[in-house]
């Protein structure tokens, strides 16, 4: 099959938006929030030009999972692989989507991405790269990507302003006002009594919607003029539904761009087999719930084998303790019906995910993640070089600081790959020696950091071409005793197998044995748990 | 007296501040809100070294008032002057305290200003340049300067999205929340019962105030939970005090930064004098209470010819239907007091300042305005060439756009200023021909616009160097029936003669004798009517 073109073309602008009923400035393309969906064929050469239209904020974009195989230039990562494209500026993002998978994009500059500059990234399969799984479910069986994010009522400059405070000027921004299921949230009106609101964002009909202030023949000015009551257009907050037949097996994509919140998907009465994980095959396996760490993606299985009903979909937080109350959607099983709507609210409560603290269960299905047996890739026997990076969150002159090996990076204002591609290292960054690639051999990653002289730097590790690089990601006690928490991270540009997990501190004697060498699935993000 | 440097280093950065009591986020200076107060003496050279501290957003600042001679690209405007100055980066502005008057600086990107990017930037006399009115008040007599703004809970992003809206997404901000003096305010707590807690913030101790939250001996930590009630500490929003010596005569140096606010200073029981205008000598005129649009600067002399106590500043709305309250301040005379605190609030009510819609009375001031005699430098008897600007509000593609002789500004990426010197200025711009300098014949200023074809365009008049421009400043209806708003004009790197005022189409036929060549006053700001 010949590759074809994807070509867009966006504007991205700030709206005012109500994404969980509740309006805010948010930052949006082409006027909506999410911004769309893009959807390629594996080996499909996707365009976009993207219009800076905000008024003071330069503005990058990430295809995050996409691997840029020949376009790092096209990452969209300020800094990185470019400057920021100034206000009124053009820039076009052209690359290759390089094999099938579930991902997304989002601003990577600043905090623009929590400020809801995201959307999703659908690549499907092709005849040269086949998904193994794909007879596995219906024609027609693939269901709109479920893509999760957190949300502040708080802007995120104030944001930013409170958690870049120094001493007692920090502010933390505390838990999210709002999950949002595909940008669509429902503030304070899914729980309790408030429920029926929820029912009535489900089935309200744009046209026949009428407000206390009899506003709603303009759609817009009603909404904005919305609590927790009637609401009107169902576009901005309506609860999200996804629609089954019965008898069907259909293939959910999930992923989740939070900024801060673990989450878990749970659907009343059906169970999810796994088969990909960050566009990568996994040797399937079925859960009752399925744990998603910020930057993962996963597509599961889902058989409509339940009686024709509606059901309710949660989504929790795990790993914090949960100040927000879960998200809600809709499995719908419209066949059965004459007419569709009015849809009824499910039978029973929402499925409760998981306790917020059962870390355990956490690992549990986190370490059963295997590369799938047909086409499992196994990893190089030998490394060239190991890399030990741990991580700690530090106070540098009265600041907040997450470090690597005690060191917390600065962005420089000419682009890493800018400054290679035009013989500038040794003036644009700090070139006179590479990052630590390893940690005080008697560190206590049990407690606080007592190393608090962090330093700041933009150096970088050097990596030889087609070499073969084993990272240890160290995780550590925070600065508050007995804390330490669920960290994930995503690499640019590459997937990597993930070897193994464990508890406390890596010891290359004891550990190095319990690697997974046979099978190690895939991935572009991995979670490391507490003091992991 | 030999010129010397007055040379500061600034941070520009997002802060959580409450200048009303009201936490948000603003653009700060070195950690405060409004930024650091300038003080130079006349011939003096300025050096300002700027870090944007900002995470996404470019950054300019103008130097409102100052001509600039010689160092055009110091005016700090975006997409004129210089390109924005990139997060991270750092721009040294350098120029010349050119003569002595009362100024201040600003963001000129974006809405930055209105985000609080603004402080106070006098310019003392010289021998040089002395200022007549100097021996007219006493050694010491330099009152604080009195900067006003106005101020919106709302964020100036959804500011922005609201008022860009297209069609029935445009929102209005609405009336300003609060006015601030010199960045504080007191929002619902200048009026009736709540007046009480104006006195408790005016002598709150920094170290005893305690919140309900027993949170006050964090003095920051205690303001961010204040609404209207005990506030800790006063550092933020307490009211302005002008401390005075009876029997002396004081400078009172008066600015407006406001978005759009047109506003009033009445002080309880005293006459001012003006003196200066916009760093021009006025002949000195004695008035109850002074107006001030956005752009304006004034001097007045206060002579403290009062009993020994405190007494009320009000600041009031004009010009638009006031829903805003006025700001208040205290004038004490603290020289009859044993100790200074606790300060009581002044005797009787704060003063009335005028009718919002007392037009007349705005024009009596205004026409009044006269260059002083024995300083006075008329203008030229005759101008090389006459530009008419017709100022109407239009729609453009459904958003609303104020336009000039039917066309919209749209800012070049590329800066007007660099596109001459590097001689681009027939790609980085439309060099295809000049702006009209003229409208139509026929078109009716007291009707609300037909000509709604407005264009979009980047182009430039081009003048002589050297040369005489007359320019008439013809205010219009906008689209609603019957409102035509009173628009203050400012003009960078010149000051200009006001040569007169007048209502309706201007009629160079019937209007032009009526004009003062022989003593108008300089300015760098005018004011036009409704209308006029």
């Amino acid at each position: 099959m010949a590759a074809a073109a994807v070509e867009v073309t966006w504007d991205v602008e700030y709206i005012l938006w109500a994404p969980d009923c509740q309006q805010r400035v948010m930052i949006g393309i082409n006027g909506r929030f999410p911004g769309p969906n893009i959807t390629a064929r594996a080996g499909d050469v996707i365009s976009v030009t993207m219009n800076n239209k905000m008024h003071t904020e330069g503005v990058v974009i990430h295809w995050h999972g996409i691997r840029q195989f020949g376009t790092p230039w096209a990452d969209g990562t300020a800094s990185i692989s470019q400057c920021a494209v100034n206000p009124g500026e053009t820039f076009i993002y052209k690359f290759v989507a390089d094999k099938p998978g579930t991902y997304f994009y989002h601003g990577h500059f600043g905090m623009q991405r929590a400020a809801g500059l995201y959307g999703s990234l659908i690549v499907l399969d092709s005849p040269e790269q086949p998904e193994p799984f794909r007879h596995q479910y219906d024609d027609g069986g693939e269901l709109p990507m479920m893509l999760l994010s957190d949300w502040w009522h708080q802007n995120v400059y104030a944001q930013a302003a409170g958690l870049d405070g120094k001493d007692r000027h920090f502010e933390w921004i505390g838990e999210p006002q709002t999950i949002l299921i595909n940008g669509r949230g429902q503030f304070e009106c899914t729980q309790g009594p408030t429920r029926k609101s929820f029912e009535k964002l489900l089935n309200e009909n744009v046209e026949t919607c009428v407000d206390d202030q009899k506003m709603c023949s303009d759609q817009e000015k009603c909404l904005r003029r919305s609590e927790c009551g009637p609401y009107c257009p169902r576009s901005q907050c309506a609860p999200v539904v996804f629609n089954v037949e019965q008898g069907k097996t259909y293939r959910l994509r999930i992923a989740s761009t939070t900024s801060l919140s673990l989450l878990n998907v749970k659907i009343q009465g059906h169970k999810m087999t796994v088969v990909e994980a960050d566009g990568n095959h996994v040797e399937p396996f079925v859960v009752d719930d399925i744990d998603i760490y910020s930057g993962e993606s996963y597509s599961v299985l889902l058989k409509a084998d339940q009686k024709p009903a509606s059901y309710w979909i949660s989504v929790g937080v795990r790993g914090r303790h949960p100040k927000t109350v879960p998200a809600l959607a809709i499995l719908s099983y419209g066949n059965g019906n004459a007419a569709a709507p009015p849809l009824q609210l499910p039978a029973g409560e929402p499925p409760v995910t998981p306790a917020w603290n059962d870390t355990q269960r956490s690992k549990a299905f986190t370490y059963s993640i295997r590369a799938r047996k047909d086409t499992n890739q196994p990893p190089p026997a030998a490394a060239d070089r190991q890399i030990f990076l741990l991580n700690t969150q530090n106070l540098m002159d009265g600041r907040y600081r997450w470090s690597i090996n005690n060191v917390s990076l600065t962005l420089p204002a000419t682009p890493y790959l800018g400054a290679f591609h035009h013989g500038l290292q040794d003036s644009a960054f700090d070139a006179s020696g590479e990052l630590p690639a390893a940690f005080p051999g008697d560190y206590d990653v049990m407690r606080p950091p007592a190393n608090n002289a962090t330093t700041a730097s933009d150096r970088v590790f050097r990596l030889r071409h087609g070499g073969v690089v084993d990272v240890v990601l160290q995780n550590a006690n925070m600065l508050r005793e007995e804390v330490s928490e669920t960290h994930p991270w995503h690499l640019h540009g590459h997937d990597f197998w993930v070897l193994g997990y464990g508890d406390g501190r890596y010891d290359p004697a004891a550990h190095a044995a319990g690697l997974n060498a046979a099978d190690p699935p895939l991935r572009n993000t991995a979670v490391v748990f507490p003091h992991g």
